[in-house]
């Protein structure tokens, strides 16, 4: 007899596939190519890695992993919502909410519980996995923009005041990171790739 | 003062970028784009994370994450090595032990030395962790060249018999995902996407 648990777990490996295809509106460093969803959520849980001894309370690293390997999956129905769009809110959106219950959904009902609680915290920043995770999806874009000579600020026409405002959920997880932060977008700043 | 660490710990963030640009020969589901080594790092941290219950023996589920994340990382140097090449091993080669100690290297040294040491961990297979990470690393390929009526095996013309042997890694590392596996190869041989 097949495991059916097993069956629906493999169901979802193979659905959250898609994330492959979702394209962010930054780019890779020193790049032209855009950076996908899959991508972008490994390179936040290597960062969570490297750099959780910065995070202001001890936290649960694998539970921070696993928020940032799982906190785009939502994009799935829901779609990339860009960070400095004007006309959408960046947050929890009912969209998302639906997406996450129907793609964890897919898995056994224990497991779909556990992932959809870990995204709503991630997403609401209740706890100190969740603003140290949220740094994390803070700090990459910096790294990659600065990289690539303003990047989407250049783009989009985004200004400081905007930047430094999204930018200071970086605090909220890690003083030590957000000093270095607020270095990197004074330097973009004197550089003229970011302007007042 | 600038910390030290960090500056280092971000060099390594920038580095390891590139992993984005190496291709796998093996393509996304039902699809035909080659998948790239931070794509396949994602997915087999949500399999290690979906499926670590499967684990013959219970594993250390930050451990095995931290290794799946990790483990393509090599291939900046040493480039990807196709499992079903003929004329190269694919074990570990002095080529990406050379690889590890550079781009680990840039990190400070405590923690450059526990990512070479669970990366070779890994490769030699020596812990139930890397056992049950080496089995993620075979599942994820069957999954997608089932999907893609036969992928590699049909495209470099690879046997029942030769993927049978490559794919046996997974029964290290759990009976149950092993018996799921076998399975597969069975309906793929039925199917004519698998030859005998
Ligand atoms: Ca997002």
């Amino acid at each position: 007899m097949p495991n059916e648990n097993l069956l629906k777990q493999i169901e979802f490996i193979k659905e959250i596939d898609k994330i492959k295809y979702i394209q962010r509106r930054t780019k890779l460093l020193n790049s032209d190519r855009n950076e996908n969803d899959a991508e972008h959520s490994w390179h936040l849980a290597m960062m969570a890695l490297v750099l959780s001894e910065y995070a202001d309370e001890k936290v649960d690293l694998l539970k921070v992993i696993k928020m940032v390997l799982i906190h785009d999956i939502v994009e799935i129905d829901a779609g990339d919502t860009f960070i400095y769009d004007q006309n959408k809110n960046h947050e929890n959106t009912e969209e998302e909410l639906k997406s996450a219950k129907r793609v964890f959904g897919i898995l056994p009902e224990k497991q779909a519980s556990e992932f959809i609680e870990l995204w709503t915290e991630f997403e609401e920043g209740t706890s100190k996995e969740a603003r140290f995770a949220k740094s994390m999806d803070r700090l990459e874009p910096l790294l990659q923009n600065t990289s690539n000579n303003g990047g989407t600020w250049r783009e989009f026409d985004v200004k400081y005041p905007t930047v430094y405002e999204k930018k200071k959920v970086i605090k909220k997880g890690s003083a030590e990171l957000w000093n270095y932060a607020e270095k990197l977008l004074d330097a973009s700043v004197e550089k003229g790739i970011l302007k007042k």
